[in-house]
């Protein structure tokens, strides 16, 4: 099984906010975004393993720009790390403006998949290697996010958790 | 404006799982059920502050186990603290099988929420007030957790993160 | 098989007015909340026989109050009754303003269900045993509201409606 | 305001079954199928008084044969009556499965419409001539149809009902 | 395998445009239409030929007046000839303002759908004998309309398209 | 107003084919492909000109492979020419199964839209430049494919389509 880079797994995903998707403000509904954010990650998780994958876990996510309706949503995915049978997905989301010409924030996300054989059990997925400074930098936070994941599930003693103990109050996660 | 209970915005939401909810494996899809977790989520705020809400985040989720197509998803909600202008839910959601009396956990969650005015600005929220010791727990765990939501969002560094710092590896969040 | 008591199939469903629910004054179209009572009947038949069940027939409904946009819809549905192979389940309908702490009825209405085996003929359903004296109401009615049913479909004579005609016009129904 | 006639308002709505409006039997939800019923039943209604119109009530509803994943629904409706301000529209239901050449009869029912005026207060709507003999059945059928109504939604007592205590027990409704 | 008529594939749909079916003008989407428009089109397929049947291609479509949110689509449909294993199916689209008693001409369309056995594969499909002289004029025209497809479609030189050659610049298509 | 390219508008849109969007062969309709075409088409053209579109026509599409449910849907789309206040956008539609490490090509389709000012009149677009031979050719062709989508629609006599006329029989459109 040989490995894959960052941009092998590379996603993009493009929606228009009609009324159904937005709150009494007009606006883009959170619930409404993390469905589509599940789908674009998911794609790019399959793109990774080759194989069916299901959600494991969703990190924080704060949503910093509303978007408005009849405004684009854009989502980037791609997978920064892969443990065993799941990957870490990264997703960058945008909204845009076209008549306004103005493109804005929406969050960041990471996403976890597991990839699944025909039995529905976990499967071995490639490994991921890193290609540029960013991907490393991404690469190497996944395991310190993965520690953290792993604690708030309740997996993990916060005590064994070497290296986001070392860095967590150093840097953002 | 005087302080509310938990038990007032104490929200239940039912669905069944219809198959274009669910991914190829037959299972409710991670997406589709933190939509309905929004929506749940939205009007436990509602009920608390008796204003428009937006999602301001959502916490880790981690899920444990496949929700089938035909089961039925229960979502229970309710405001476990409030931020001056923000307030956190807590999220328990639960899969059950009738035909085969089977009920299982299938994830636990936090979404925040900020209450907005005509203008579209943050507005005052009522304080909450714990009445039961899992209240009283859950509101204890919301500032370690607020803090920890900060600092993964990049907006408090980590030494100011005191309550967080005393207890992340003790407890659980 | 054991009876079972209303409560054993008591069901809460909650919903956000989007802006596809709604006709052109803004309210929730009284099609789709039809389809919203039928899964929360669905839900509390299944509780109450643990198998799979289908709608056999649908009640008067009157919608009293027009449910608007972004309010949001509460409906309550339990087993007032069951008869062999079928239960008749009832409803209760609220609309709810958050923003305005106004709580207001939409409707009530009685759906039936028939539960099948795996062959999908009618099965066998747990007999119900009111305990309070609302519940004992309902339970009574049940049978004059079948006869009705029975007599609209087609399928009973006037004649043989003993109870209905007893009843019919001495207390509604 | 001229008279209308129940031609001018006949409506044919064909709709094919995809999964997610079918149940775990692969049949057509009960629910789903009303929602379809209130459009087309409320198209029939516009037509008959040229205003918009909302749903006032729905009457008792027995599904006889369930429409299967992949066939064809069928639902005809035109306006059987007018009455100051509302409107009575008989429905008719049927399923086919073309590459069976199969058609079944689902079900029948009669939905009620109030005409609203731009404040949204009701208005007078034309009055209905019955041309055929089956329109003068279902012309007919109404007036104790709407008592039946009225006693099950509290709004008349069963003495009043003249028309429907001399013919209820004669005749089906 | 007997021939067919135009009439014994005839179709109508009727639709009410939703919110969410429109574009920020309030208009129904396109996209949309062509969608309500691909089912219209293959239930009268499925009439004409009684077998599953599968989109193949769609013919030059304009838009020549927008529908309104709130107002009806009307969608007609029948075959106009069938080729071997192929039909098409003429559609004509209005829509119409019940309050202002207002109807007005959307588009006309050719879809070609293929009728397929239970292995997937093509299979014979009834021939189609036009009765009235609009029928015979779109029955002549479908022969020309194919062989564009054809060239269009980059499956026919367009030297062997005879009769598209001497009638394409003499008469529209 | 400054010219654009044909890489200004370039939009890539990611889908997966849910139960919902299938046929009874659990492929993908073509009326869903289209609604999302349409789409993916509208938000390419906003880029070109920074105004809200409407669709104005679609040209004939053909299906070549069908793509099966739980695969991903590629569509790209960009504009080829723009024609005072319209646009030609191309798309081109892949189906991947990565499972099966499986791509194919479903079709390719040009959409036109008009751009529309703040009183929903056509309002002047960009020209398009063409970079690249691939962008030079579309360029050239979509003069032709005007032409003949004026033929089609009974807006150009056929006579007058000078470009159409000397090219159609050599090459395809």
């Amino acid at each position: 099984m040989i490995s894959k880079k960052p941009a092998d797994s590379y996603t993009v995903m493009t929606e228009i906010v009609l009324p159904n998707d937005t709150n009494v403000f007009g606006n883009l509904m959170g619930g409404r975004l993390m469905y589509w954010m599940d789908i674009a990650a998911a794609i790019a998780a399959m793109k990774h393993c080759n194989a069916p994958v299901v959600t494991a876990s969703v990190d924080n996510i704060s949503f910093e720009n509303p978007i408005k309706l009849g405004n684009t949503v854009h989502i980037e995915a791609n997978v920064t790390r892969a443990f065993t049978t799941s990957m870490e997905v990264h997703l960058k989301v945008w909204g845009e403006d076209y008549t306004q010409q103005y493109r804005y924030k929406s969050n960041e996300a990471y996403y976890t998949f597991v990839a699944l054989d025909p039995n529905r059990k976990p499967r071995l997925v490639p490994t991921l290697e890193p290609v540029t400074p960013e991907d490393q930098h991404l690469f190497d936070g996944a395991l310190r996010r993965r520690q953290l994941r792993l604690i708030l599930g309740g997996k993990m003693k916060p005590d064994d958790a070497v290296e986001l103990k070392a860095l967590f109050f150093k840097e953002q996660l």
